[in-house]
């Protein structure tokens, strides 16, 4: 096996790099000092972007790419309709939760109508950091425990809490010592009572994390913590995208309830339409969690999150302890978020992702034959992840994954890796990802795949 | 003395006071249920506001207020040249700093010129909260110290980690065990060495609370806690406003530093040239601090903030954990940071805040004789504080206080109160306030006065 690393040091830029660089991309590099040694790059050879346009990027020469990576243009780059939602509001009134406004108690509701029922009340902030933070605190106060549970490979945030809950940031990062972790539920390496976990039901799966999840809380107990809560995101995304099969989470979310924790949904990377079935990861799954949080795809680019909750699950942090998030929930915001929400719905990025999802993975998985490196295709409609391995093992092969990312970004395609081994490449495009999306990324990845000779 | 109240609870609407608004008002503070307990309106009568322009801002009936509480709007709301300029990048392209982009550089080096040579790096964030929270990591990886001090009355966020640090929030909000208070800086009613603090010298007063900070740490250390930071707005902003005299910062620094900590300048309330006698609260103060935050006016009221920070003190955190933040200086929120600081040296809003807060305190002042409620009239720029007390006594009257506020919302004049007992006027209006507003004011204040006879 591969030594573990980190999202964070997978493809990424080094300094070491810079006499590669033509002129004007490594005066960008340096001048990059001044934000300090914890900012990184994406690839040896950085990319300069410029404009973007739906699913297509240009860097400052004009080069056009193909964005098969970034969530956060969630209904496309510079979505007109966005743009112009921003433009309105930012012209009229940009002011704080202290005064009354429409936007946000418009937007409250309509995005509350895509939640079920016992979901009816929501927070504002604008990172999905912040969200995570609060809803942590949120679940903390409702059980009167601390201790949180999350898988071995997540990601939920950069603040002082949230970096403490997520062992994605690797080693150097301490854990905090009330949390506890669980396997990331690789479908595709684990084996369940001997058989492999990809052939496993829904219920057998479901019933293994289940059973890792009361492991934890015992030994949580054993030193003398309370559990609180799970938090997860249904696609398992930083861990290394693990949608299937479709149902396995709700033995785990009745153990959560039954040892007396709370379920936050971190929806930042599989809500807002992006794995096709559902507007939401964990209505994929079928389970209605306590907690939800949102961040990255909810404005299409503007700094917004939200935390949504069961009313009672919120009461005794609200009731008693006051919030205050200045710029969450502004008006120009709200405005930016109900314009996507909007497109969204206008535009069936749902039914676009279902479809054009699908393509894209049978595609993707028609090259295993002729490249034995890919290992695994998953995923659930605009998030795939791809298995790169060493040709007839399960073994990651991370330098073959990152071989092939600088190569495909050679190739006018951007994207990246995720996963324990960072050998996994995420498949994330804007929503709006197409037909000729899908296939100038299989040109793309076919001559990548060949020229490597992998 | 009046119960201690909380910055969140005073000058707040309640629920039971809904019976008395008109059925419009009413309808919008009803559909607020689904925020959850924990937001709060401004006022009795909570204001709709649909339009701002400048220091002045219009509600759905078409009233025109006066703005004298929002330093988000720093230069005024919807100032056409941030407006355009977030159009305009909003238009082109909206991304994350993985790639390259001048528009976060650019932004960076101007910024930075505006600090101390020594403060040398920056990384970005969206709120003020965010930029807290990470500089007191950054702070505790650089000391290998855990504890920080803070005001007795400070607020410096939202964050799990920062509320901890913000005694404002309320007893509710429980507080770091390894934090420590110092007293407010109050030199309205302290005395030192038995004389009104009000009469010492900046060297006394610095004594003085550099004491208690020697006291903090002692406490700190008999409780095996290392020090590692002092967090302080140098304006001291949600403790009252306690600007001078001028200097008194120096002594409290330099034993901070000789006690192994270091100082933490949060610039959200006096950055960004509201005190009129400079760019930065700290500079005013003749300090040079290890780290900068700031949030709330940079950007004009998209949510972006920052952490300035020595480059050697950001080190042992950047170097080692890695720090991504979506949102966090994307090329949008940075073009509108940028226009927002041309305009401040194009409009010198610098020079206005020193001239028009030297008139507008002088005005406020003026009335003491007539008023004796106001106990006592202090601040730096524009922001002011106006004390609202028990005639011939310093007691403060929390009351009257919000018996103003009312009166002057009734009047069209917006404002609010801070201070351990709410009793003290904040007056901390965009940087753009004029002398027809400083005589606007002094109108509505008058006749509210007048009207309670106060």
């Amino acid at each position: 096996m591969a030594t573990r690393s980190t999202i964070m040091d997978t493809n990424s830029f080094r300094p070491e790099m810079a006499a590669a660089l033509d002129p004007e991309t490594r005066k960008l590099t340096e001048e990059r000092e001044v934000l300090g040694p914890a900012y990184r790059l994406f690839y040896r050879n950085p990319v300069h972007l410029v404009k973007g346009r739906g699913s297509h990027l240009w860097d400052a020469d004009g080069v056009e790419y193909l964005d098969v990576y970034n969530n956060v243009a969630s209904v496309g780059h510079c979505h007109p309709r966005v743009v112009e939602a921003i433009t309105r509001q930012a012209s009229l009134l940009n002011t704080h939760t202290r005064y009354l406004h429409e936007n946000i108690l418009n937007y409250a509701q309509d995005i509350l109508s895509t939640m079920p029922g016992p979901i009816d009340r929501i927070m504002f902030q604008c990172t999905g950091s912040e969200a995570n933070d609060l809803a942590v605190r949120v679940a903390q106060a409702y059980t009167g425990g601390e201790g949180v549970i999350v898988t071995h490979e997540a990601y939920h945030g950069n603040s002082a809490l949230t970096s403490k809950l997520s062992p994605a940031l690797g080693t150097a990062q301490t854990l905090g010592l009330k949390m506890r972790m669980v396997p990331t539920p690789d479908t595709y390496r684990l084996e369940i009572d001997g058989k492999p976990a990809e052939s496993c039901s829904a219920e057998t799966f479901g019933a293994w994390m289940a059973a890792e999840v009361r492991k934890a809380v015992a030994d949580m107990e054993r030193h003398g913590v309370k559990f609180a809560a799970f938090l997860a995101d249904s696609i398992f995304s930083s861990d290394g995208v693990y949608p299937d099969p479709v149902g396995y989470l709700q033995p785990v979310i009745d153990t959560v309830h039954e040892l007396g924790g709370v379920w936050i949904a971190d929806e930042v990377q599989p809500g807002f339409t992006r794995t096709g079935d559902a507007f939401w990861g964990f209505e994929r799954q079928g389970i209605v969690p306590d907690l939800v949080t949102s961040g990255k795809p909810m404005a299409n680019g503007l700094p917004t999150s939200l935390m949504a909750a069961r009313h009672e699950v919120l009461e005794p942090f609200a009731g008693s302890i006051p919030y205050f998030n200045t710029f969450g929930g502004n008006p120009v915001c709200m405005a930016a978020a109900q314009a996507t929400l909007d497109v969204m719905r206008d535009e069936d990025t749902m039914g676009n992702a279902k479809r054009v999802g699908a393509l894209f993975k049978t595609a993707v998985a028609s090259l295993q034959a002729a490249h034995p490196c890919i290992g695994d295709v998953r995923g659930a409609g605009l998030y795939i992840g791809c298995e790169i391995v060493k040709p007839g093992t399960t073994d990651p092969d991370q330098q073959a994954a990152l071989d092939i990312l600088e190569t495909l970004r050679d190739n006018h395609v951007l994207t990246s890796v995720c996963g324990r081994y960072g050998n996994i490449l995420k498949l994330r495009p804007p929503l709006v990802f197409s037909e000729d999306d899908v296939d100038w990324f299989m040109d793309a990845f076919t001559k990548t795949l060949t020229t490597l000779k992998l």
